[in-house]
């Protein structure tokens, strides 16, 4: 019997631009060209981003092929969609030298970004992301997948985008609620990261609700910030990234109880306010963070407590299911502060007793 | 419009072990569960493998989760089956904490690779190659993938395993054509980077005809050592590595145009001296390479020659569509001498005019 080593080299440290303007989707293609010489170009994008008139204001009339995901939204967000496109860009007989750009949502992003990591094995994917869930979170950071039988974003890659640009006048055409809940995400990431981000999220709420450019320009700026300081420090999702995780241990159980009748935010909304209870229980508010917390995702229209329908011991199954579940036990990010997550031995999530995890569920039940 | 930067952090470089022993398939699993305490472990293997009994010398009777690629072999390297072992997985409720074992050939390991890739984004895999090609070339360098209905390979990762196992006993119940056929990419192995390995194989072809194990795992130690030096060098095939391609870019077009009648060693035998006859008509070649790697391939009973059922211009097509052409014209690697590939300014792969491709295909016809 013996033994050889195989060295698997170190990758250098690189970075990619996220560009934020209003109305600058229509000169995206001739910049992306410039940006990638001599490369084929392949749009995913879906349905409703077609009908908005989204894709025609890339393309500008240009032949580019492309994949519109039907029907969209995360129903969609499947392998076997995954495979379709892939089989769509073989169709094409494209090589090697082709960029993925991924036009829409979550869903779009992706799946747009996973098949860009596994054609021909990895492709450069750019990301141009249109809802306030995907300008907020999904286009920043890399993960992209699709969704099991059993559970959310189940099979995937890490596969960093090589660009992202982001135009908020995609948003003007984007449904209400969706809209409303997407912004969850920044509601998220200033309790998270920055307490001066929660005030002028506060302040400027009625603003955001009426979609002004000027505004959704200035949460698009910070909500990359923050995503790309915690996803620079722990792209892999080792430690502290799982703070990006708060109120979606519970958030994702919600979300499954109900069949995905509510939307992504809209669960999210829940499980920030019950993932309080249980800081409340656990004696670490002092302060009334849950209060403005809550103020601010009602101003947004969002549901604060947990569908009556929805059973106890469902969402108590569901919570062990969690991809994040380590050894089996649910692990949840708690708030010391408003804009500050409570670390505790160098971990950022951490268990907490069954006994303090029911009783704060079934507070949040309606 | 602003821009922001976002950092994708430098990955450390690190290294797996290559055991190559024989009869040492038994006690894997406990040495498995010793490099990897506390985590589940999932088998890919194929139906072969339970049938020549190789699965449950593996497992010693114990209770591990597998799946079983049924047909075994190329035909089943589709999405179709990375989806179906995904979900079985997802139904065995794994987590993150998961590591995959590929127990099998090329296929197997290939498709056991992608899924553990791409299983909640990646979790470590273990190969235990169980045939000539897969211990001499598909085991080691982390190339992952299936196929789809157009291209070999078409979707896949670089994932590289964390270990991987070489039994030559596993060899003993290989059919006698797969074992042959496999042993092609040795003499490739020998022809590209080492002469002395060339005439050690020449030696005792007899030897290894007839499976002695101490052969064999000189011969896995000598294939491994130079496919590792080589990926080492240059892993996502920016271009060295590409001489690991010497015979397959014919041998690609050739597989593919008998729909796949032929195994991958046959058509790679054929394409090593269609592609010698291109050195020849380049003037390349003042010695007898063409002559020894001819009568060794013929030792192993492989053809040499196109078969005359394929057509020229379907040949040609194909050429067109290997994955590996840049700007769509088909590129070769090309021996200077034995054991030596010819590199011109700093380039391992080289374009051939039409004309000649067209002559040394015509001149492989039977």
């Amino acid at each position: 019997m013996n033994e050889q080593f195989v060295k698997i080299p170190a990758e250098q440290e690189r970075s990619y631009p996220i560009t934020i303007g209003t109305g600058i989707l229509s000169g995206l293609l001739a910049r992306i060209e410039r940006l990638f010489p001599k490369k084929s170009l392949f749009i995913v994008t879906d349905e409703k981003l077609v009908q908005a008139g989204h894709l025609a204001t890339l393309t500008g009339g240009k032949n580019v092929p492309s994949y519109a995901i039907t029907p969209a939204g995360e129903r969609s967000k499947t392998m076997a969609t995954a495979t379709a496109i892939l089989e769509a860009m073989e169709q094409h007989r494209l090589s090697r030298d082709t960029v993925v750009i991924g036009l829409g949502g979550g869903t779009v992003g992706d799946i747009a970004g996973f098949a860009a990591a596994v054609f021909k094995r990895g492709v450069p994917v750019v990301h141009i992301p249109t809802t306030t869930v995907a300008q907020a979170d999904s286009s920043v950071g890399g993960k992209t997948g699709v969704d099991s039988s059993l559970s959310k974003n189940a099979f995937g890659c890490f596969w960093y985008p090589s660009a992202v640009f982001i135009d908020t006048a995609t948003l003007k055409t984007l449904d209400d609620l969706q809209y409303r809940s997407g912004l969850v995400e920044s509601v998220k990431h200033a309790a998270i990261a920055d307490p001066e981000y929660f005030t002028f999220l506060e302040k400027n709420i009625d603003m955001v609700l009426r979609r002004d450019t000027k505004i959704l320009e200035q949460i698009a700026g910070w909500n990359c910030r923050i995503k790309a300081s915690v996803v620079e420090e722990d792209p892999t999702e080792k430690n502290k990234r799982r703070i990006l995780n708060y109120g979606h241990t519970i958030g994702h159980a919600v979300e499954s109880a109900c069949d995905y009748q509510l939307l992504h935010g809209q669960c999210v909304a829940i499980g920030m306010i019950a993932v309080g209870m249980m800081e409340q229980a656990l004696g670490m508010v002092n302060d009334d963070r849950i209060e403005r917390i809550e103020a601010i995702l009602k101003k947004l229209g969002m549901p604060t407590e947990i569908p009556s329908d929805i059973k106890m011991e469902q969402l108590m199954d569901l919570l062990l299911l969690d991809k994040k579940a380590v050894g089996k036990r649910p692990w949840f990010v708690l708030l010391e502060r408003l804009g500050r997550v409570y670390c505790k031995d160098g971990r950022w999530a951490h268990e907490v007793s069954q006994e303090i995890v029911r009783q704060a569920i079934e507070k949040s039940f309606r």
